[in-house]
């Protein structure tokens, strides 16, 4: 017999993962190459970061969520290169893993635009490390402020700038208005959660570009009602350890968090030269790589512009379908077949606002407010990957919404040690 | 209005949170302070360490527990000394505290015999950090044995050491001895976890000592059907980076952990001189500090040995009860009257062996096996703080018991960045 052809899979997130499920009937051995040893499921992120939701709520281990599939390993390491020439690629720990068709789907993290320096400072909120990290320097924020005697100095512990009016920003900047005027109201004696400043900035004309305008508003308004500052059409100029200049002013904030900006995971350059300006490989209508036939690039690495002329966005769905698509096209290739082009079918986009609130628009229906948080709600947990979490997600915000409570309000890594 | 007397708590263990709620309807001010925002369930910690539970299942934050009691306020902070002349406990941020009263229940930690070197190759399982860095080291074993080709290699990763056969020795080598048998299986290519090799050493001729020997027996049993090497009568004689000297064997292993000795905290020595050879305070029968009748002392840091000749054992029931009565009697000397001697009423004993196997000592009533495993599952949950979590909890075991998986195996802090 002779041996079976080798599929590489780089990342495990939405579409690295849709893309191994596809391959599970496909006569191949498939290796899932991933710097974590869990999925996130990111959207939710933002959840763990201000403390309703656990880790374990959120992500799965990749080999249990796959564990089922034959002919597949699960690696933890970092990919460090690839090289196409020899059709391997070259991890930080272990041998050179070769592969006969190779499916990337490795992701972006933030763009600094230039300033690189800026991202120590104002971290991102890609991993589950960057949610905890948040989580935890929040509610310290709260604990030092109860044991200050300054009244500027407690303000400055108080005041949160999140940078970034995309989805991410906006469902951060609502949570954490949220957790500070209702969770731990009445809970500190020298300081009033309540009075803590939490400033949303975009760079261009108005939060939630995705979204059409009615939509943009209603989020808009939800926000205010929390007492959020939003602006908009105010850039960023400068990031300094607590202190950020938004426009003309310079507001003196403890915690600083980014939430803009796009920029391909490095190893993409080694797929070049037909990369976009975030470094994103532009791929064929098939999702290959010009030029390497047997690479393909699916999810948010991938710059795929053939459906509507514009890049598709970098969300879950897009990668989902695209992982798909690109595993398919590996199994008509191994079957001798040509490959098929992608067409990405758009299930809708939304965002949510806080406790009750929320954006959805499904093209044919655009809902927002209490409605539009029932329905975020419902199809967050339907996507959630694995039955446990999505039973225990229910539970803990049934319970959150009842109680007005952030169950795991947990500072872990010895805070005052 | 004269100011109302001020008690100070030191420690939001078992002991000083019911010394708090104790005092909710005393006319004092109560301050507790804690160097963590959480209240630990410490005997579920091993749960944590081997990825059975979430650090929020097992954890909530003080200052929601006692969110409704009045006149009371939380800090988060370390204390550094307590100045018994000066009435005051100085803290490493802020100002000093001062107090009327004062009821110090800071616990204990491992001892090493004088080899305090070992604690950073054998840390002990004593917060929620403990425990998320044992489960990442023993998670990142296994993902690193399956990258691993030397075979001599592999064995030493996939060997982990449990150094004291008390209950949190015998639970967590049951516990590790599980995750590895059976939800790993199946999961790694290169490496079968059945193989992973589980030593429980004890200096003394038994593990279990507090328990009837017959339980013992029943213990012993169920560890070896887990095929954890239980070994006995044999000293841990040094400790080194990979590799642990037990009596005259020398075995290499990648995890070794610590669960032997006791040592009070460093500010019992405060309130000396008064203190046993592991530093806990030797108290008077109402819980006072020899010559200071205004410091009491509950918890695991007191040595209290008015009742059976020999001190109370460090387990929560025994705190619980001794964190109540030094704050009844600190109400009775608010009040003017004498203070009252302490009296334990011993609610029994339990420790548990993997899956569904555990040991229960009434007194009057004992069991071994699955019937002590239930018990042991209802006393747990019912004593679990917080509603959210019993349920929670409730709901991930019996999910861990119908599918044998280990739900939140999750390595965060980038392992392999």
């Amino acid at each position: 017999m002779a041996a079976l052809p080798q599929v590489v899979i780089v990342g495990g997130g939405f579409a690295g993962l849709d893309a191994a499920r596809r391959l599970r009937h496909v006569r191949c051995e498939v290796t899932i190459v991933d710097r974590h040893n869990h999925h996130v499921f990111q959207p939710l992120l933002y959840q763990v970061a201000t403390a309703a939701l656990s880790p374990g709520d959120i992500a799965s281990p990749i080999r249990w969520i796959l564990r089922k599939q034959q002919r597949l390993r699960v690696l933890l390491a970092n990919v460090q290169r690839v090289d196409p020439n020899a059709r391997t690629i070259i991890l930080d720990r272990g041998d050179p893993v070769p592969y006969d068709f190779l499916i990337v789907c490795a992701g972006v993290t933030h763009s600094y635009f230039g300033h690189d320096d800026w991202s120590r400072i104002a971290p991102g909120l890609k991993t589950l490390d960057d949610a905890l990290a948040m989580r935890r320097r929040m509610l310290l924020a709260f604990e030092e402020a109860e044991l200050e005697k300054s009244p500027a100095r407690q303000r400055f512990l108080l005041t949160f700038v999140i940078i970034g009016g995309g989805p991410t920003g906006v469902e951060l900047a609502g949570a954490l208005a949220e957790i500070a005027r209702h969770a731990l109201r009445q809970e500190f004696d020298a300081v009033d959660p309540a009075s803590a400043r939490i400033i949303l900035v975009e760079a261009g004309p108005s939060i939630l570009p995705a979204f059409p305008e009615s939509l943009r508003e209603s989020a808009n308004r939800s926000l205010e009602r929390l007492g959020v500052e939003v602006r908009t059409g105010t850039p960023v100029t400068s990031v300094a350890e607590g202190a950020v200049q938004i426009g003309d002013e310079r507001v003196e904030a403890h915690t600083i968090r980014w939430a803009a900006g796009v920029a391909a995971e490095t190893i993409s350059r080694d797929l070049g030269p037909n990369l976009d300006r975030a470094g994103r490989v532009i791929v064929n209508p098939d999702l290959s790589v010009p030029g390497r036939p047997e690479i393909f690039v699916a999810g948010d690495m991938a710059s795929f512009s053939h459906q509507t002329g514009k890049p598709l966005p970098g969300v879950a769905q897009v990668a989902k379908q695209e992982g798909a698509r690109a595993a398919a096209n590996v199994a008509r290739l191994i079957a001798g077949q040509p490959t098929a082009p992608f067409h990405y079918i758009d299930p809708g986009n939304m965002a949510t606002i806080g406790r009750n609130s929320a954006i959805a628009d499904f093209g044919f229906l655009r809902v927002s407010g209490y409605l539009g948080w029932l329905l975020w709600l419902f199809v967050h947990i339907l996507f959630l990957i694995g039955f446990r979490n999505r039973l225990s997600v229910m539970l803990q915000w049934a319970m959150a919404y009842l109680t007005y409570q952030r169950s795991v309000r947990l500072i872990t890594r010895d805070p005052a040690g």
